[in-house]
């Protein structure tokens, strides 16, 4: 079969690792969000690219869930003591990554470079970025509009989020990957993984055309909660969504998604809750990705309960 | 005293650390062949630069001369990994040095960044560019026009050589700080140290102004021989001689100089040589440099000589 995957970084590459795993080689597209995507030390960063690209490897660090497993921090170390800019930690090993990609975009786009990295990785499916195009995500808090990254690393995510801005999203086109999967004849389903829904899928979502490729979808499109027993997993979702004044639940999130999804996956510890979703049919199961099983494990329940949407 | 070193990479950062050593905090100005910078995956390198701030302040690797002792290579192994350029190898802790003159360089002179290294790197004398303008030695050889690093590193010094040629010379200045010290009317001491007299010291006086300064000179000029015995200590002295037709010997350098200095340094070894030196009076000592003691002492022996020679 024919799966796209609609990704941010921790959550979203644990769900595409599992798809990965269960699916065969070249039948997965993971369609990775950018609105992270920044610009430091003169490098080009995609913190959720990257992390999909080292959990599909096998070579993230599993605890921590994003980064390199066995990272070295020697640069950094030596960053500090002449004087730099510290906040944001770079691994000895992942800045090749950064290093590289930056030299490649001087000739190259990011989907090119993302899939060579990904082959070189021996990743044998398809990951992609959302777009091309740079149109970082800005969140405007109690303490003014501040950069994503200055958000999420420097100030970490203390600051009350009023709403998510994506000043340069109007000239963003959905990388050519994308849009090829989103309007290809044989795609069977569309998975938006259990990542932030303001902070991973929003971006994604706001790009020219996306939502109204969703909107006239022919595969079902299915949904995982990202929250499980009024909690987020991991990150400020569940704290977002309170300062938004929506309820922190798999409810609050289905209403968010609305209409551009077919499917959507609760956990066992919400099942309860499954009455109060309105509108998508509903899967209650175990979304705590926990381990490589769990993850498979997911992955064979989203694909399974797919089967339950006819073609439209 | 105030005593000005010019220096290239390896042989004139051993001289510099023994002067700094010998020598009241502050009366030292090491002003560094910047010839040999080039960029590379996007940073800016100033090998010799670095050489010198890590000799002078301990961390270098003293076994190989160039870089941090310690050093690790994860960064590369990344790189190679994902298809880098792995030609020129960049240490992680090294990393730190090229992003963050990569960085600052946007809105500072290289003077500015060396100095306020050199100050964080907690060295007590003056380091500083011979130029703030980029002018980078090219190496006319048998396989053609050749960067230096191409040349130096890549191609391992194999290409014989036929000229040094440097294209961008006539529009680069002396660095405000090397201009000052060679017009300082307090200038007791000009040493040119024993690194290689074309590849590290003739991109210093290709400088324009830089032969008339030094021809003008009111302190003496001490020059040390970096060929011992008919060879060099390090690196491809006395295989460029030799290809340029010149005789691999201290008498050889010390025509190279000719009238711009007054005194030069050649090792015991040569001691039969001394007669057949014309122009410059000679010292005869150990400079051959295997530790810190050695350093100190041909330091010392420079700095005694040099009170052998009246102000003009």
């Amino acid at each position: 079969m024919s799966v796209l995957a609609l990704a941010g970084g921790v959550g979203g590459a644990k769900l595409a690792e599992g798809l990965a795993a269960i699916l065969p080689p070249g039948e997965l597209t993971v369609a990775v969000n950018t609105g992270d995507d920044f610009e430091h030390l003169g490098l080009r960063i995609s913190p959720d690219i990257d992390t999909v690209l080292y959990t599909l490897s096998g070579l993230n660090n599993q605890a921590q869930g994003w980064g390199l497993e066995g990272e070295t921090w020697n640069f950094m170390a030596a960053l500090e003591r002449l004087g730099g800019e510290t906040w944001f930690r770079l691994g000895d090993r992942d800045m090749a990554t950064h290093i590289e990609r930056t030299r490649r975009l001087k000739s190259e786009t990011l989907s090119e470079i993302t899939a060579d990295f990904a082959r070189r990785l021996g990743i044998t499916h398809t990951i992609i970025p959302v777009s091309d195009d740079p149109a970082p995500t800005m969140v405007a808090t109690d303490e003014g509009l501040l950069a994503f990254q200055d958000y999420f690393v420097r100030l970490q995510c203390r600051p009350r989020v009023e709403r998510l801005e994506f000043p340069r999203i109007a000239d963003a086109r959905m990388s050519p990957g994308l849009a090829a999967a989103l309007s290809a004849p044989d795609l069977d389903l569309i998975v938006i993984c259990p990542s932030n829904p303001f902070l991973s899928i929003l971006p994604i979502l706001s790009l020219p055309g996306m939502r109204e490729a969703l909107t006239n979808r022919r595969a079902p499109a299915i949904a995982v909660s990202p929250i499980i027993g009024g909690k987020a997993v991991k990150g400020p979702a569940a704290k977002i969504m309170t300062e938004l004044g929506m309820d922190v639940s798999p409810v609050g999130v289905a209403e968010f998604y609305g209409a551009l999804i077919d499917g959507f996956v609760i956990d066992d510890a919400d099942s309860g809750l499954a009455d109060a979703i309105e509108g998508p049919k509903f899967l209650v199961t175990n979304t705590l990705m926990l381990n490589a099983e769990d993850r498979r494990g997911l992955a064979r329940d989203v694909v399974t309960f797919a089967r339950e949407f006819a073609l439209k």
